[in-house]
């Protein structure tokens, strides 16, 4: 018997929630962060590293598994879970915010948008149908509706029109959602609205209209600031159910995480930690460092003494000369820190959250970034 | 108190031989591959999985380690072994090789080479003595003697020169250990003399009037091919001490190692199981598989299923779509897997000399690896 996909709230601090999301491949204790598996590899790092680190999902890229090696041939492959050895839930995108920043010669229509891969031109067509279709393909558990990812900065004009594109895409992805997709498998909702209050209100009402198991904030992070980025949240959040999980696409910083849980947002993804991890940035308990400054060449402390990542053991001055010398190991280990750092931070959250100290818990955090060397 | 340096026969077939050399830092299995870590790492691998894997000893670059980090940094650090966090012996090349094949304006003359470095033009002075003394900073277990390794091809004449002068570096390179070395370290003489057997002998017969506790082959695999470095070795081992191992540098792919095995080798070193991971080339029981080739899009048939290795379980399609998509853990996992299987091959050619059966062995991998995937 398929395990139906729900959530439950567990315990809530001012807007802060924590709770669980039950998937039929295991659950997903929320605030969680979601590591980033584009390819069907989270980049440098072991899968079952992943999920030492604490990982209870990972995200998967529609727009780039649809092109490389396939939707059809990983579905004839018995699926992306078993392709990758990873058996606990994937929440997929839906190729939109892929399509409009890496495709070339993009042309949107009412019925769906027309580009050709970056990888060899070839002409490809997604709707919001197929969108799905190639989500479940995929086998992903958790799904995104195909939405316009409205451009930053935008009139009023063109975020409105967009906007009401991507709702009419939201309510034909719930249609097809509907008729294609397997038990336990649930369809997210993503709300638009560039940085304007009044049509991330209308947005959210729209999609509550609608009626979907999550909701997701998208088009944020784009380059509009911290700052409008909590504003626009604070205009979001109030309109999205209580008993439903709500997910903050492609943030962020430690900081932008913590905001964003003050906020009510209870999911994230980010390349962040293994794109830092692959350039020497190491994000620890103490903030963040550049492992590639003259200053950890001697450095015999570990890499971050308050982790416990294996490969946060390892000596700055082991990771510097790694990193100064192009090794893959620097990359790996790096990574792997960054993302078991990223996992911590959010168990951290939790508990505050359920001990009701999470602004206690995220003005320390507040602090200890503030107290970065310097190279964020 | 330290464990001397020593070894132990355990049981011949025909000429190859298998035993124990006993280190400070345990034991090493022969006939025995030890995995290179040019830079304070084997690429793309946990320093975990190369000891997983079966490695009782790795390799170490005394030209890379003292251009970067540089050699009184390491020592200052602690050592090569607690930097890179490996606790297994070390066994260091004297630098010489990669002087010749990377260094500009290299000048040799009686008292040691100049060169420049390849990273940053810096001069440096390499001499048997300061060789001997790096590698005593890097803290490595087993050490080489400064010598020329004679280019190929040459003329007897160039041979000669060439010879005598690294038999001259021998001598006090082995002084020079005697006065700077610690309790249980060991340093090796190079038999050089390049395809001409008579100078193999003499080089030989010289090293050994010397005295070393084990002895190196050097310069093979240079390019002179596999029978005129089987023939060099015909006439080289005879003329070295059964009770000393013996190790032929460089080598190889799994033929031109078990040939050495038959012709009495015990240690081998390689860069090709992890170069070749990188590049998609698998070493499995069934032979040399090239991942890049589209015949793996779609199959499921496990890597290796004759391999314990982790690595080695993956599909064959997951890590095309890997090595296709130039994705790092593509290199990862083809490396682990190439380093595991290497490992395997020595366990089995350990196992067959000690049964007696090493030549249907040999052949047996001989077939497997006739049956490539033509891509060698
Ligand atoms: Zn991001
Ligand atoms: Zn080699």
């Amino acid at each position: 018997m398929t395990v139906p996909f729900t959530f439950a709230l567990k315990a809530t601090d001012g807007r802060a929630r924590t709770g669980v999301i039950q998937t039929q491949r295991g659950e997903i204790r929320t605030p969680a962060f979601m590591p980033v598996g584009t390819q069907a590899t989270v980049k440098a790092m072991f899968i079952e590293d992943v999920a030492a680190a604490g990982a209870d999902i990972i995200l998967g890229n529609t727009y780039h598994l649809m092109l490389r090696p396939g939707a059809e041939r990983i579905a004839k492959l018995g699926g992306l879970h078993s392709f990758m050895h990873w058996d606990k839930p994937i929440l997929t995108d839906s190729g939109g915010y892929q399509v409009m920043s890496l495709a070339k010669l993009r042309k949107i229509t009412e019925e769906g948008v027309t580009f050709n891969s970056h990888l060899d031109g070839a002409p490809v067509f997604l709707t919001p149908e197929r969108a799905v279709e190639v989500q479940c393909l995929l086998g992903a558990d958790i799904q995104m509706a195909l939405d316009e990812c409205t451009p930053f900065p935008c009139s009023r004009e063109e975020a409105r029109v967009s906007l009401d594109l991507s709702m009419r895409w939201a309510e034909r992805s719930k249609a097809a959602f509907e008729t294609m997709s397997a038990p336990g498998q649930a369809l997210f909702g993503i709300v638009q609205g560039s940085v304007f209050p009044d049509m991330r209100e209308d947005s959210a009402k729209t999609l509550v209209g609608i009626g979907f198991p999550g909701y997701a904030v998208g088009g944020l992070a784009v380059g509009e600031g911290q700052e409008a980025m909590f504003d626009t949240l604070d205009a979001t959040t109030p309109y999205l159910p209580e008993d439903k999980p709500r997910y903050l696409m492609g943030v962020g910083t430690p900081l932008d995480i913590l905001g964003a849980v003050a906020r009510g947002i209870d999911m994230f993804d980010c390349v962040m930690p293994t794109r830092s991890g692959r350039h020497g940035q190491a994000f620890t308990w103490g903030g963040r460092l550049n492992l590639r400054n003259a200053q950890y060449a001697e450095d015999l402390t570990p890499l971050d003494a308050d982790s416990a990542c294996p490969a946060a053991q390892y000596s700055r001055a082991y990771l510097h000369h790694l990193v100064k010398a192009g090794e893959m190991l620097g990359a790996m280990l790096v990574s792997y820190a960054n993302i078991q750092f990223y996992q911590e931070l959010m168990a951290g959250a939790r508990a505050a959250i359920a001990n009701g100290t999470f602004a206690a818990f995220a003005d320390d955090i507040r602090r200890r970034y503030a107290r970065a060397d310097g190279t964020d």
